[in-house]
């Protein structure tokens, strides 16, 4: 099987129907999302490049036929009109890193209506999810100020493909490191982390196993110290990084209790040691919140390192995302159900200075001193830009997601209550998402 | 790369200086949860079959071993001694769907130190997100009192593997069915879904769709009815059933508005209808707070599907999961860390009925009237059941599931402010765990 199976049945059943009553026009689809979450004052555009990556592989093979056969307890030959299909139409995106609203469309994608519904489900999952962690990252970039952070997240994420992702969308945002080998590895960021309180725990003593892992790791090193009292554990580190002459480059770790004060009484530790240049790192369960509240303390904390929070979006999980049918064979289209109406058309996001984002129709002009967001990325259903290695469209990604965060009014910023900008329709998407309501509620 | 990589780099680091020590006696390490969320009254074990999956083929190859050099910036021949690493020790594990509290291991894995080490992210991965899940999705057979349950969440988890794994684990705790294809071709579990707003709104009318789409799908169907307006497209969903005598086993779906409210309308639709046999299926971002209201109102629904908000176990989406040093080379081991102490000791829980559950010792002898609840599940590095379909695994850990659902007590069972039953420690185990901390804060 192959990732055509990655799917909800409901998309197999209507693309049957299509096929069966020669609708194979072409529809565009709209992804968007609906509200956003409380907590958020912007998303940050990702999951584009593995959605491209399963529309360019996208295939109906045998196997697929199989399974929709047997799970729909079909014949075969029920299937037969699947077989083959692949995804040869155009998708308009906005590039990853980008900063996006609630209702702007993040994604495009105009096919024929079989394919264009069959591949709706794998296209939000990898969008909503990945758009859901770089968001929530993002705001540890806030919150950090400027102060180094990294990913720690992989022990906890919902698999470790989410891991992987996790520390993709960290380094997309800024993050200087991951844990993570695999996701170092593939994308060429750094990879960091030394020792868990199982080392220590698994020496005679905490002495004996800092110099033990001195020993197998020259340069710099970083020394857990909380495992039985922090600030023995301190002293314990200083006097060996002293010893050995390895201060300049390493750190200290404290994973546990109130690491504010502890990064005080570690710091002074240190200083007083002569390791001014030993750098203080924090961990254990911190989110954006708690960096906030530590880096607007002044407490002396060098590198800040967050994971299960911020690998999952605890206080965020989902987006309220849609995958919506806006146009079918030339004519816009529009669901009117209680409090999800969508409006018709393709669109386009016109963005002003300040973030006075316009929704308009995609083959609207570009207003004066705005800027479209959505680019074409596929045509005929290959990508536009054949793309380069994975780190290369991270850095771009960074770069975009850096000049947009720039701009982001101070309201959308804040960690606490974040005002999140609200993008209009334009005068030409109003009347339209007028006329084809009259027209529906007329018929 | 193998799945040796998807590691904290940390792993790494500590396996690297375990084997220049020459300390690779045996290790046992626990992992357990620390505190259940507060919405939690239990936990339902998971992740165990793809953790012992990612045992059974653990090794480090020359891959491997590039990539961790490449990681730390050292050269290949400081990561050899890794080469070739495998798992070749026991485990002992709480079969899947058993329930468990706070501080009951679900899993204990005793091997060569340097080997139980670099195992623990994956491990931690795998068991923590699965038991997220499968506890999220056990809520929702309790609040559903019997009605069926099916998954519709792969579009909005954490990427599609995460959403197999939330299809997996809803079927796990009695789910009807899930949208998802590959999952339920791979589970043998049925698969369910018909149409989205977008099939309806791509035909001239709401009728038309419906009946185009019974044209293509014989038997029974299931018509979503609110794209426009619920009443009327129940009426119009109720004529076309009727028309093509298509009303048994078919069913309307409601995907919007006041879900209650529109049931009983729709019932009262159908049955003036003559379509008694007709079901109402819900759906909507619904998680088991909204089942439990709809089940309590008396709703005349059939049928819960809910999505997302399970899938990413929205209101709780980890769990403060530990992997700890328990013992090294014979000598019990423990941490001391504020807040975050562990007990030494590889262990085993006792249960008794009304789950008066008593953490000891794994060679204590078992109390009268009590039951053990991890079980050796791989010895020298093979699993000891050599395990059969993955629908058969499935079918007894639904069977485990039921059996202890019956018997938990009510306050733990409800929806709303659960109350988790404690474990306690047994004498041995307190005795020894005072004994190790005295030698600790001694030492």
């Amino acid at each position: 099987m192959s990732d055509a199976t990655a799917t909800d049945l409901y998309e197999v059943t209507m693309a049957m129907s299509y096929l069966r009553e020669g609708m194979t026009g072409p529809a565009t689809f709209s992804l968007f999302v609906r509200a956003l979450p409380p907590s958020r004052g912007f998303l940050v555009a990702a999951g584009l490049e593995q959605a491209l990556d399963f529309l360019g592989a996208f295939r109906v093979g045998p196997e697929d036929v199989d399974a929709f056969a047997a799970a729909l307890h079909r014949p075969r030959a029920d299937l037969h009109p699947l077989l083959g299909l692949r995804f040869t139409g155009e998708a308009r995106a906005v590039p990853e890193g980008r900063l996006v609203l609630a209702d702007e469309p993040l994604l495009e994608v105009t096919a024929p209506l079989p394919v264009a519904q069959l591949v709706e489900t794998y296209l939000l999952n990898q969008v909503s999810h990945q758009t859901a962690i770089a968001s929530k990252a993002a705001r540890c970039i806030l919150a950090a100020a400027g102060h180094p952070l990294v990913d720690f997240s992989l022990r906890r994420t919902h698999g470790v493909r989410a891991g992987f992702h996790a520390a993709r969308l960290g380094a997309l945002v800024g993050f200087a490191g991951t844990s993570n080998v695999a996701a170092a590895t593939a994308l060429g960021v750094p990879a960091v982390g030394t020792m868990a309180h199982s080392f220590v725990e698994a020496f005679a003593s905490e002495e004996e196993a800092f110099r033990a892992f001195a020993r197998t790791h020259p340069g710099p090193v970083t020394f857990l110290v909380d495992t039985y009292d922090t600030e023995r554990g301190t002293e314990t580190a200083a006097r060996v990084l002293r010893d050995l002459g390895r201060g300049p480059g390493s750190a200290i770790r404290l994973d546990s209790g109130d690491l504010g004060r502890l990064a005080a009484r570690a710091r002074g530790i240190l200083d007083a040691a002569g390791l001014a240049d030993v750098r203080v790192i924090v961990s254990g369960g911190l989110d954006e919140y708690d960096v906030d509240r530590l880096v607007r303390s002044g407490a002396p904390i060098d590198i800040y390192a967050v994971g299960t929070r911020v690998g999952v979006a605890a206080d965020a999980p989902y987006l309220d995302s849609a995958y919506k049918l806006v146009a079918y064979d030339g004519r816009p289209v529009m669901k009117l159900s209680a409090k999800k109406a969508t409006a018709p058309g393709p669109k386009q996001v016109f963005r002003h200075p300040g973030y006075a984002d316009v929704v308009g129709l995609a083959d609207e002009p570009v207003p004066g001193g705005a800027r479209p967001l959505l680019e074409t990325v596929m045509r005929d259903g290959r990508r536009v830009d054949a793309g380069g290695s994975q780190g290369r469209a991270l850095a771009a990604a960074r770069a975009r997601f850096t000049a947009d965060l720039a701009e982001l009014p101070e309201d959308a910023r804040r960690i606490e209550d974040p005002v999140a900008p609200r993008a209009v329709f334009s005068d030409r998407l109003s009347a339209l998402t007028d006329r084809v309501r009259s027209g529906l509620s007329g018929g």
